[in-house]
């Protein structure tokens, strides 16, 4: 019996997230209730509470498995090389990382008012963990004689926005590939550094 | 009487659209009701109905004021030399409008998905014709040989997104004024352009 009730939860918990994350991207977390969660996994409202203490709860960890995702995955992927190549893997990364998560993305900036203040901390950190990376390049190209860099906080933000901006314009359909997209923007970004 | 009552009006309706907008931007449209906007504003729910048909012309007339607005004050502030000087101008401009608009901002990304398809056609149109704005001052630069740029519609679309992006950092408290800020970006900008 375990076993099975272990299964079942295992499949209904990601179904529990993935309708959040689609009911909060459509209609903001504020409007959305949990019984709407529940109607939309097909559970009775009170069994949601097997996968979940509450809505705080559904938000906080969804704009976090997000987070603890985009940080493994730039770690593992811009770690290698000069400054120059950590820089064009960052930029690759951050762009095919956000291409697919419109929603995610969405929400990770949206709805951090609705965070608890700790919840909120936390997001926040770890958020400043991922500009640290792109920082830590530049500061590393800046001590290599490669980059021309005024503000290195200043250009992380800007650099960042301005990647993260594809999330609102670019389609599939669209007239550019995601490699197209990828290489216009490294041209821009490589110029904003001074490379 | 009507001079009373149009005073009256006068006073009330901007009244109601900064509670409207207040209110929007805390909690999100789908969350806020007539009820409560007319409970902010002091009016009894009924009276709200004097000043607007319903919440869908609020939102939408809060977002079209303001790309009315966008719209009129570049035009009056970017309109003058060649491209270069013209950049600078639409950099500082589009920096200094949106510093103090963090809620008017938040909302025209965030509740364009509640906007009804008619309603959301014409804010697009707006959008794209301020986009068209920037375009048409990179196709300058570029006939006058002046300016680098490989995709003008990428281009403008990311120039826009990382001067935005300073809404979601920028504090009047903080390390920066706002000349320095827009200094650096106009530094990062210029380069962007290859200029």
């Amino acid at each position: 019996m375990a076993r099975t009730q272990g299964s079942h939860s295992e499949i209904t918990r990601p179904r529990v997230r993935a309708a959040a994350l689609k009911l909060f991207a459509e209609h903001g977390y504020a409007a959305v209730s949990m019984r709407q969660i529940a109607r939309e996994v097909g559970l009775q409202a009170g069994a949601l509470y097997n996968y979940t203490p509450d809505k705080q709860d559904l938000l906080f960890s969804l704009m976090k498995a997000h987070m603890d995702e985009l940080l493994a995955a730039c770690s593992e992927r811009v770690s290698q090389g000069d400054a120059m190549a950590r820089l064009r893997a960052f930029v690759d990364f951050h762009i095919t990382f956000h291409m697919g998560r419109a929603d995610e993305i969405f929400i990770a900036y949206m709805e951090l008012r609705n965070l608890t203040p700790e919840n909120f901390e936390t997001i926040e950190a770890l958020r400043r963990s991922y500009e640290n990376h792109l920082e830590a390049i530049l500061a590393a190209g800046l001590s290599e004689g490669i980059f021309d860099v005024p503000d290195s906080k200043v250009t992380t933000l800007a650099v960042i926005a301005m990647l993260t901006g594809i999330t609102t314009w670019y389609r599939p359909d669209g007239r550019l590939s995601p490699e197209e997209v990828s290489e216009l923007y490294w041209n821009m970004v490589r110029k904003v550094v001074g490379a």
